[in-house]
């Protein structure tokens, strides 16, 4: 059984990736959480960043180099149909490089609540493009996931959005708002967040962070 | 045969990745070149980006996932080894998600040498890590590629590096040195070098960012 290290699950969108696609497809891991803590994780991790899935000797140190993995030996993982499988790689690869904005202005802290202060044209173009890949996946596919009918990687890709679009709640149509909340409705996201409000380890400087871009509401979080 | 949809070869780092490994795997393609002109890439490209794969009616928008697409329909693009294979795939996608400040500080610029005005510690970061990672896969794997005797996506992602090694001369030690030299001289990137220095076209703002960072010796590229 692989084990699968993380960090803190309020924070951390690229831990959340790999742990939703496990549970989503039944994968049996081992979960190990190791706080940020001003650290990298290079006792476990050759790149010192999580998520790292260490299989037997074989080190996985990568969230998408995770999902060919995992791929390789689980159906599912990736759509059985050669095109629908094309487009996820697409949508889950083009999230591993991009939506530098969303990213950045957007930072995932599933307990918070926020205001943003306002949609600029770099966080416009990044929303605009998510929704025009949701909208274009669906449609082609035809739901309820990106790529059909299954929960895919490329869902698990876009799981940290769902999380950003809940505590940001940016300007988006009802089919995009709809596929996050029939994320966030997913068990795996639902014992993840609840996961997430019941840590009380904060990361130093991400709630400031958050505060350049908006002002918090709520914090949901257990103190 | 599939048409790849790349940018100006002096400059379009991530166009680079899939053609050198179509090239070097010997798989036939069209290629068609659009220069940058302060558009994006919509007519073809869902995302607006190059490159782009399109094989009759399917369309792969992403470098990572052209490659993943490939390996389907042909060998050598992984290594046939998995624990190779699952190293070459967290290298790509290591490269595809990070190693910003190189990406922005060297930016690929085929034609230029450069010397730096400093190399600062985000720089150094990531120069340490490529090092890290380079020798890690040329000592498991025995080289001379990094996962082994043949070429693979793995080498095709950190291929504009050589070309960024060769521009701003980082400092590095001798055998990331001869690995980029090794990438240097295969016969795809010599061809992509010539043509980038053939190239006329210039792409405004990308020299004046590249003399941010140094101090630009020398144009070889072609009046």
């Amino acid at each position: 059984m692989p084990t699968l290290y993380i960090a803190n699950k309020n924070y951390s969108s690229w831990s959340l990736r790999p742990w939703v696609l496990l549970r989503e497809r039944g994968i049996a891991f081992a979960e190990r959480l190791e706080p940020f803590a001003g650290k990298s994780f290079t006792t476990f991790s050759p790149s010192g960043k999580v998520p790292c899935l260490v299989d037997g000797d074989t080190t996985v140190w990568d969230s998408l180099a995770i999902s060919e993995y995992l791929a390789e030996q689980h159906p599912g993982v990736w759509p059985a149909a050669a095109k629908a499988r094309a487009f996820a790689r697409c949508a889950a690869a083009e999230m591993h490089s991009g939506f530098m904005a969303l990213r950045e202005q957007c930072g995932m802290n599933c307990g918070l609540r926020v205001q943003l202060h306002r949609i600029d044209a770099a966080l416009q173009r990044d929303l605009t493009r998510l929704e025009a890949l949701w909208n274009d996946g669906l449609a082609r596919f035809g739901g309820p996931f990106l790529a059909g009918v299954e929960f895919s990687a490329a869902d698990a890709f876009y799981a940290p959005v769902a999380f950003r679009i809940q505590t940001y709640a940016p300007p988006l149509g009802s089919a995009a708002n709809a596929y996050a909340q029939r994320l966030l409705a997913l068990p795996s996201m639902r014992e993840w967040y609840a996961s997430s409000l019941a840590e009380t380890w904060r990361h130093a400087g991400h709630e400031a962070e958050v505060a350049r871009w908006g002002t918090i509401t709520s914090d949901l979080r257990a103190r």
